[in-house]
């Protein structure tokens, strides 16, 4: 048998993304719990690479003096952050099977909510993947300031990658992210260790002035402090990740899940702040060109600007921020498959693929994040106010429906987790309130338009399947007459092997065939004629007149005339002779004419239309 | 009947370029001297508007001194001008069904030369495109200079235009490329005559010192001057339109083609050497920013920068220098149809659009030069090296097929005839000798890597299409047995309306019908197979187990089973249900499946796909 290029596309595939994976494997592929730290909370450590700045960012415009404040808005996430994850923690135990926002809000507060909580967290993964790998650029440009002009360039790059990463499926994935995001938060907590080393034993003085002086641009207003506090806020997302993920983790998958997320926690706060109070401490402030990161410039002051530490820790930010989107990769597609299932979104988003990951949705994720990374012309900062938004209305509604639930199923201390999580609603209620207040104008309000048409777009295509449904119900089928009639037509531009085939094919499936050519040179006809008498076989050839030398508008025209739209026991076929070339480019240079003869009849009732091929090879001449 | 989407892609293209042609109305697409002399010589007459500019830009290299120099080398190109168009007067008389490069040379040195002109003129028509829409950018840039940002944006949207323009075909392209082509040609025969008076009437000092004082960077060698000569010889692209066009005048073709070129002959020398002359006593030599025209310098100093003639002149040369592409759009499909018909270039080269004209050549043609312009960033002084070696390459190879015609026609003063045609083979050829050397570093290799490329593409495909016809020939046809036993394969996903209607139709086209189920889910199983019991009329039904998903996989084996590659006169179909929603964008809401289906078997052979369509409407909820 000759290999077929689909064969050919399948071992590309392969050598790509790996062996198939049979359903048996799916149980081994569960995550340990230092795998699915890795894996879930890359997103939300790597955050810590550019929150801090983000904050600093909103406070310069009142000046450099007014950046002293970012450490008491550090201190008010790290609060916000407990309080989330208190409330997550109860959400993993209740949903063992995966408790995103969606599935919790869906069941406890109705359709709609969740599709909203669905949208907005949809949305978010995307900004997660741009932000990330936007950051991690920005990393990278920190030490070759020279690569700037080509951060879109890179970033578009590194999200192919990780795409190709991810279409391998996720046990891979949790070995090539463990590395890099340990390497990471050592390297962090190693900096930060160091830094209040030296602060405490070569008595560095308290709070330098910061090393550039910004004018102020802005009144120091609580509005302008509020919007500080939401950009910070950035730090916040990825949270919810376990939470969604628990099937994904070896049982007991619950227990396992609950510890890691506390394990996660723990590490951002320490990190979170750590570097917020070092950056206070050493006067460090935005760099004034944008190319360099304040984590960059922290360590460069910390470990020195030669040493091979300060290296290190810029290669490992860029690759945890690079591999963070990977949240989003395990993530996205997981929620797309529910959704799928619901039929809120198109069934190819529901299938597995066969590496047992959701392929589809990795690479529109891949798209989209792209995307928008090109909009925002790579700069993390201009995406930073339409991130977050979709995290804090998921975490309200999906808290929300928590104290829904403990109201209605009640159990053992009902009271207190319902307060736990009503605290978790309120806290992060307020804080989506102060988001959109405060980054509405600043590019929010590209989010809080999209999430109702994406919300639109789902309810329509249920709307759409449910009524394909009922049309494919049987129950009033009743039993309609088999087809009796198949009136068969050969459109041919000549005599030839090709043709012949076809006529073979069609006087095999019908009694009912009629060869018809269109004449556009009768000099052609002629000769057709002349062939069709030797070789026809007695059947049928009619000849179509073409004034204006179309060859579609005849042949639509005879078809229309056999139509008999009273018979239900009829149909019309259309054969067309389809040559096949061995090399895919070759099959360019024929069928032209088929193509639009199939595309002209393809969408008609009662019309079917069968490509008969013949296989063509060279010929030594 | 529904409408389809064929109809509604119909009528929008209706309204883009108009209603069908028919054949009878062919003659009467003839044109006039006046409507072809803007069709075929606005490429020849615009160049005038960049040629002196792409001289002195390479004699400044010498410094501001050597500009002088760009007289007496416009002189030359003059010269050689008469020489081509003496030449090509006489293959307008020989050949007065279009004596292209490729027919003349091909008829009378061969194949391959034949092959050699009609690459090198067909890379030539896709670079004149590139050069003329990037020099009316310019043109426009000049008075704006705020649009310099946006030239190569500016110049995709022009093609984009001009390709609409031309699909409308050939008669309403004459009437809307005169008028401007008129202009221009008034305005810059005014602006020299204004120019001249100006310099006669109030004593201009002969030539004015250059307004720039530009340092030498290089010698003023010979090959410098040759290299500036070679710049110049863009002026002459273009030339051979005429002669391709024969066809296209109203009769007596021949001596109105012969006139119209030499109309054209004459108004080129005219300007040419006009605007150079002018600069040079004007002393106005290439702008430092290359924001602004030789010619806008020239018409601000004669006509004075605010004069409203002064903004004419820029309208009238953005005008010219757009609608000058339309030459290769007039030529460049005719040619590569020409060389469809001797199976060189893809069948679809071929056909004649109901609009009588060549619309696939106008879609590539549009493609090639828009990437081009892209690829050079819309700077006409980086195309320049790139252009005018094919012209120079076709001239030399179609005069020399003159020479050879001549040798062997015989005929009234042949002598006299040959030598004419001789010297201009050989002073072009020498031509193409500077061009080649002078250019060969600043882009001229790439022209002459690409035109190989392109010949083994036609001698490729020339010979794909002989083995095709080989194969297809019903002499050795014999009479193989007809199929007696079809095999109809139906894989159903469920029991459903849709699945109904395929097998209805598998029915009818067979009596040897098996539906065929993969198993990725039990208990999808159960359910299909007490469908089954109720609706299957007792038709068989097969479960493929399949352990890792995959859909595709276990149908591939299963039909391999059935092949019998001994038997020829068997044959397997796969007839697949397909749905048909009414809105495009639905359709995307399904068939992946189905499509993935179709695509692992439609290349196999001895194997039919049919999709049978189940049309879907929107059903009330």
């Amino acid at each position: 048998m000759i290999k077929t290029s689909h064969q050919q596309g399948f071992r590309l595939r392969r050598l790509l993304i790996g062996n198939p994976l049979s359903t048996e494997q799916m149980i081994h592929e569960r995550l340990t719990k230092i795998k699915a730290l890795a894996v879930f909370a890359s997103d939300a450590l790597s955050s810590t690479a550019y929150a801090t700045e983000e904050i600093m960012l909103v406070l310069i415009l009142a000046g450099s003096g007014a950046v002293k404040l970012a450490w008491p808005l550090a201190i008010g996430i790290a609060v916000l952050l407990a309080i989330v994850v208190s409330s997550y923690e109860q959400t993993i135990h209740a949903y063992p099977t995966g408790g995103g926002s969606y599935t919790v809000t869906h069941e406890n507060l109705g359709q709609l909510p969740g599709l909203v909580a669905a949208s907005a967290i949809l949305t978010d993964y995307v900004l997660t993947v741009s932000v990330s790998i936007t950051a991690g650029v920005a990393a990278i440009t920190s030490v070759v300031p020279e690569l700037y002009g080509y951060r879109i360039i890179l970033a578009l790059f590194f999200i192919m990658v990780i795409t190709l990463l991810n279409l391998r499926g996720v046990r891979e994935s949790g070995t090539i992210f463990a590395v890099p995001t340990y390497i990471f938060i050592a390297l962090i907590l190693v900096m930060i260790a160091t830094g209040l080393g030296k602060w405490l034993l070569n008595g560095m003085p308290l709070a330098a002035p910061p090393k550039i002086n910004y004018p102020a641009t802005r009144d120091l207003t609580l509005f302008l402090i509020l919007r500080a506090f939401s950009s910070g806020c950035a730090a916040l997302t990825g949270v919810e990740a376990i939470s969604n993920g628990v099937p994904a983790f070896k049982p007991p998958e619950s227990k396992n899940a609950a510890q890691t997320l506390l394990m996660m926690a723990g590490l951002l706060i320490t990190m979170f702040l750590g570097i917020t109070f070092l950056a206070y401490q050493y006067g460090i402030v935005p760099s004034e060109t944008g190319y360099e990161t304040l984590i960059s410039q922290l360590g460069r002051d910390i470990f020195g600007a030669k040493n091979i530490m300060y290296y290190v820790l810029q290669a490992a930010t860029t690759l945890i921020l690079i591999l963070a989107a990977n949240t989003s990769f395990a993530d996205f597609p997981r929620l797309s498959s529910i959704l799928a299932q619901d039929r809120y979104m198109p069934h190819q988003f529901a299938h597995i693929g066969d590496r047992l990951i959701f392929s589809n949705g990795i690479v529109v994720l891949a798209a989209l994040s792209a995307f928008l990374v090109v909009l925002f012309g790579g700069e993390t900062t201009r995406l930073i106010p339409l991130y977050a938004v979709g995290v804090f209305l998921s975490f309200t509604l999906s808290q929300a429906g928590m104290v829904m639930r403990w109201r209605r199923k009640k159990g053992k201390n009902w009271h207190i987790k319902a307060i736990v999580n009503g605290i978790g609603a309120l806290a992060t209620g307020i804080v989506l309130i102060i988001f959109s207040a405060t980054k509405f104008i600043y590019g929010a309000w590209l989010v809080l338009l999209w999430i109702p048409l994406l919300i639109s777009f789902f309810l329509i295509v249920n709307r759409h399947y449910k009524s394909v449904a009922r049309q494919l119900s049987l129950e009033e089928y009743g039993n309609p007459p088999p087809i009796c009639r198949n009136r068969v037509i050969v459109p041919i531009g000549g005599v030839h092997k090709g043709v012949m085939t076809a006529l073979d094919y069609a006087r095999s499936i019908s009694e009912d065939v009629t060869a018809v050519h269109v004449e556009v040179d009768p000099n052609e006809t002629t000769k057709i004629v002349e062939k069709w008498n030797k070789w026809g076989n007695g059947m049928r050839l009619e000849i179509l007149p073409s004034p204006y030398r179309s060859i579609i508008k005849p042949l639509v025209n005879y078809v229309d005339k056999l139509d008999d739209p009273k018979r239900r026991d009829q149909v019309v076929t259309i054969v067309l002779p389809q040559f096949i070339a061995e090399k895919p480019w070759k099959r360019l240079l024929h069928n032209q004419t088929a193509l639009l003869i199939h595309m002209a009849f393809v969408f008609r009732k009662e019309i079917i239309v069968i490509d008969v091929p013949f296989h063509l090879h060279e010929v030594k001449l």
